[in-house]
């Protein structure tokens, strides 16, 4: 099955008073990995309006080979560090896409 | 600020016995909204493994227009329509993008 893409959502939350850094951290993240990596496909993070500190990540990875890369590349491992002290609550949903579309 | 993209969260309950049907229209309604509908610039439905019958989508719209637009559409109104007895339960979480990247 490792031809099949790869799709997660994690759920985090951060210390309010971290929360620019952090979020700097992670546009960082994202950028170099959409840009470096062949098999990230997308990273959309948003924020809950009423709680600003509440984050959700939507990841596509080309396959399970693809997510494993990802997880020991330099910018990741860079993000994973530097934000530790910032994240207060992680949660890793496992997903399946039903159905992913936008525009080309 | 009509011209701002607006990005919201859907988090669904839908009656497991319904539950095939209920996916098929969806992507019914997905595939016509971003090929129909300028200003629908992704939608992205995820369902969570150990609970297939939650579904996560998020919907980004180049701007408010769009959005009021987008729910007026034959397509849309017939997903809602014939949806509306499956659907047990439906948050919709304003949310703001942090950062959204994908493949070209």
């Amino acid at each position: 099955m490792s031809s099949q893409r790869v799709v997660r959502m994690a759920e985090l939350e951060i210390d309010p008073d971290q929360l620019q850094r952090y979020l700097a951290l992670l546009a960082e993240e994202i950028e170099a990995s959409v840009a470096l990596e062949d098999g990230v496909l997308s990273l959309n993070a948003v924020s809950i309006k009423e709680s600003p500190h509440k984050i959700r990540i939507i990841e596509v990875y080309a396959d399970q080979d693809a997510y494993v890369t990802h997880l020991q590349t330099p910018h990741f491992l860079k993000y994973k560090n530097e934000t530790s002290g910032m994240v207060t609550s992680l949660v890793l949903v496992d997903v399946d896409p039903v159905i992913m579309r936008g525009k080309p």
